[in-house]
């Protein structure tokens, strides 16, 4: 492809993106594909020749976008948003035009010393005391698993790291049964074995019980395991239920347990002052996991993981092979050293384009009317009398069922999950699901930058009246 | 910013990439700020207002682009290539806007499918044999991981998974002095412990020495170790030296070892079949990484991560909580139980954009060309008298030193470090260097698309003269 050719199949491509942008709620939210339909559309052996751009667009129009679910949606309901904005797609392009790696300072001082400054942007933006220092990762569950390697290294005062597990105690990790997957995920790669993650039950708000995370503990320790590390999360996954952190805080530091903070998704409402109840305690834990591609705008992937002591972090991952090594190592943060990965991604600047563009107070604006938009909808589904709310909304998701007093249980979970695909099988919206004490729930969840209230109106009227037409 | 603003932000965004890709040669490759002075060009809080675009622009411009190392300039001679193409920028462009999560086959039916065809591409274009299959990962490094995990899992059962390390055996992981530091690393964080990490000396090739590693393999039996994993390099870092991967594999078959091959650079060079010499025993490995991102033109990252049992590594990292579980569970590909994340981009698009917009003839043209000017340059320094190669030149990497034969190592040394800050110093090219038994040793590597042989021949000439300058 030529320069010449680059620059006007550059320029068309912005034209469909922005086009896309302008219509994406015209594509159903979730694709209808069957499994087995879009790999079948496409030759079973690669292409010996080259082949004109615009052939091949065209195939991605006709043939990739019917199997796309449209994440850009901001009907999109579903998981969590993964909501990116414009000045962030804008990012994304120069980013992938200069291919910066920042595994060195030296390979774009730019890239790291603009993260260092993003990551002191962001933890005064969130609210945190200066005490913490952190890189960006490229998701919550490998900030996660930097927790429990730091936390497994300063325990065994970097035996592991040297000599391996050999003759280590049994280490004890906890986590609240609503916690998200990656942590059971986490405990298992990083060596713990997942009959060692001790799942603590949780209040009729989801949130973890520290009475009961205390009584593990002293179990364990009598039995003779090494408690090492507690999660807390600030929003789970299921309910975005927010555990009791400042309870939790001094039982980790009564037990000189390893604290880490997963604030992966419901961290961006601390940029409002409003919302710190939310973070009362977070301060006595040693790390924490926020993602700005969740709920702050950022493209995926863009994870921040903040730190107290960043030299444990460093000694547990650093290698310095003679082609890495250079001149500025003494007065640089060099990060790779920060997490798993070598090669790492310019993320910082799209970050910096979110902030800046968007400026902190629309930033605060938007995440407070969601916020509102949400707990409209909360008393809308408690007034009504064929739905009611499953979870508190402590934020903007929203966890409730159809109940109209007539089923039973049973009945009432076959009945949503029907209606959960009815609903979605209309196309104009994407809601996902969890179970909660046994009930099949519906989550919504709605985090675009450019929703409004009237897509959340929308959205429940289309719920009520699937309701309906399935009774 | 309306949609408006977007469309003419984005329409400029692609003048200016288009004009950077005209003209990266006019920047000096290498960045030549001190540390902390594009920091400083930060305030130290985030802005409150919003910003106009126009503004960010011109700060990133001003302030970030002195800051840039420029890995898009065909003189980037440094490290290995990430070296990227027009077709891959395009790619990276729809991904943005789409923002596609395939973290399970519904979050985007197209991502998941058009992987599962671009490993079968890859597979084919590389000459491996119909049983292999894998997933796109970040890097190298975390395939490499992958191995180690699956590794382990596979040899204990699924124990560690369940229980953790307690009461394992002592295992241990082999690979030669040469092998890339990502398995340092990953030793560590796997919980082997970097003394079971036993690196196998080398010949005068660099290639690790067979017998040493059979020899290391049963003295650990002997001292009640329990031998893990190989893994064999297809081009190591240093020299791009390939390890003799058929007889690692008959050790590694004798003694029931995991066999991993790290082919993260040198792979690309498999898609021609002249060069297959390099993977002659690969079929007898259990797993192994390339990547795309490094010489294939595909922006980072795209890593391929191919393994013959891929149960075994999604039982290593599966897990199904509800929000997750899926009615097509049982017939699709769920690849976030491949790899230590959740989320993950739609990677395959830009490697489909750029098997298709080249074609493998062009793509096998390329790496010819590359493979064929090393060579010539190769001659060059072996003609010249004041310069001597260090280290074969299996593919496009060369490792070299000047040496008029009248210093001794110390001086030698001192000598080539010095030239290599002078070259580089110039902005004209960026070259990075390594040891090899001791020696300062300059690494040459050009693995640019638009890469031609006069950007070899200045790149050589500036190099004579700055050695001539210096003396
Ligand atoms: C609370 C919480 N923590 C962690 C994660 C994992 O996020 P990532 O995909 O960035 O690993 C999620 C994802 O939804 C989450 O909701
Ligand atoms: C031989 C080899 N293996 C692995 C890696 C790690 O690559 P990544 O940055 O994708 O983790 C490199 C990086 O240069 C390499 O040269």
């Amino acid at each position: 492809m030529t320069s010449e050719e680059f620059r006007k199949h550059a320029h068309s491509m912005v034209d469909w993106m922005a086009d896309y942008l302008d219509n994406v709620e015209d594509y159903p939210v979730l694709s209808s594909v069957k499994p087995g339909e879009i790999k079948a559309q496409f030759p079973n052996s690669f292409p010996e020749k080259a082949e004109d751009f615009n052939k091949i667009f065209e195939d991605f129009e006709e043939k990739i976008m019917p199997g796309i679910t449209h994440w850009e949606s901001p009907n999109f309901f579903a998981y969590f948003p993964a909501s990116k904005s414009k000045a962030s797609i804008l990012g994304e392009m120069i980013m992938s035009v200069l291919g910066t790696q920042g595994m060195v300072w030296l390979t774009s001082p730019a890239a790291t010393e603009l993260e260092d400054r993003m990551m002191e942007w962001m933890r005064d933006l969130l609210g945190l005391s200066n005490d913490w220092t952190g890189s960006i990762q490229d998701t919550a569950s490998t900030g996660t698993f930097n927790a429990l390697i730091t936390a497994r290294e300063k325990a065994s005062n970097f035996q592991i790291n040297e000599n391996g597990f050999f003759r280590m105690p049994k280490y004890r990790i906890y986590a609240s049964e609503q916690a998200h997957s990656s942590i059971d995920k986490n405990v298992k790669i990083a060596g713990f074995g997942s009959k060692n993650l001790v799942k603590i039950p949780v209040d009729e708000n989801f949130a973890m019980i520290p009475e009961k995370l205390e009584d593990k503990i002293q179990k364990d320790i009598v039995s003779g395991y090494e408690p090492l590390l507690v999660l807390g999360a600030l929003g789970t996954t299921g309910t975005t239920a927010v555990d009791p952190l400042e309870e939790i805080g001094a039982i980790a530091k009564k037990y000189h347990l390893w604290y880490h903070i997963d604030a992966a998704y419901s961290g961006a409402a601390l940029i409002c002052p409003e919302h710190r109840w939310m973070s009362k305690g977070l301060e006595m834990a040693d790390s924490m996991v926020f993602n700005p591609h969740k709920w702050m705008f950022v493209n995926f992937d863009c994870s921040l993981y903040y730190v107290k002591e960043p030299d444990l972090l460093k000694q547990s991952y650093s290698i310095t092979p003679e082609y890495l090594k250079t001149d500025a190592d003494e007065e640089v943060n060099n990060y790779r050293d920060w997490h798993i990965q070598l090669g790492r991604r310019f993320r910082a600047l799209k970050l910096w384009f979110v902030l800046r563009e968007f400026g902190a107070e629309k930033l605060r604006t938007i995440i407070n009317n969601h916020i509102e938009w949400a707990k409209w909808l909360e008393k809308e589904i408690k007034k009504s009398a064929d739905f009611e709310m499953l979870a508190p909304v402590p934020v903007n998701l929203l966890c409730f069922r159809f109940n109209d007093g007539t089923m039973n249980e049973e009945d009432l979970n076959k009945f949503n999950e029907q209606l959960l695909k009815n609903v979605n099988a209309t196309g104009k919206i994407f809601i996902t699901h969890t179970k909660l004490n046994g009930k099949y729930t519906l989550r919504l969840v709605g985090g675009h930058p450019e929703l409004t209230k009237g897509h959340l109106e929308r959205a429940w009227g289309l719920i009520k009246n699937t309701a309906n037409d399935l009774l």
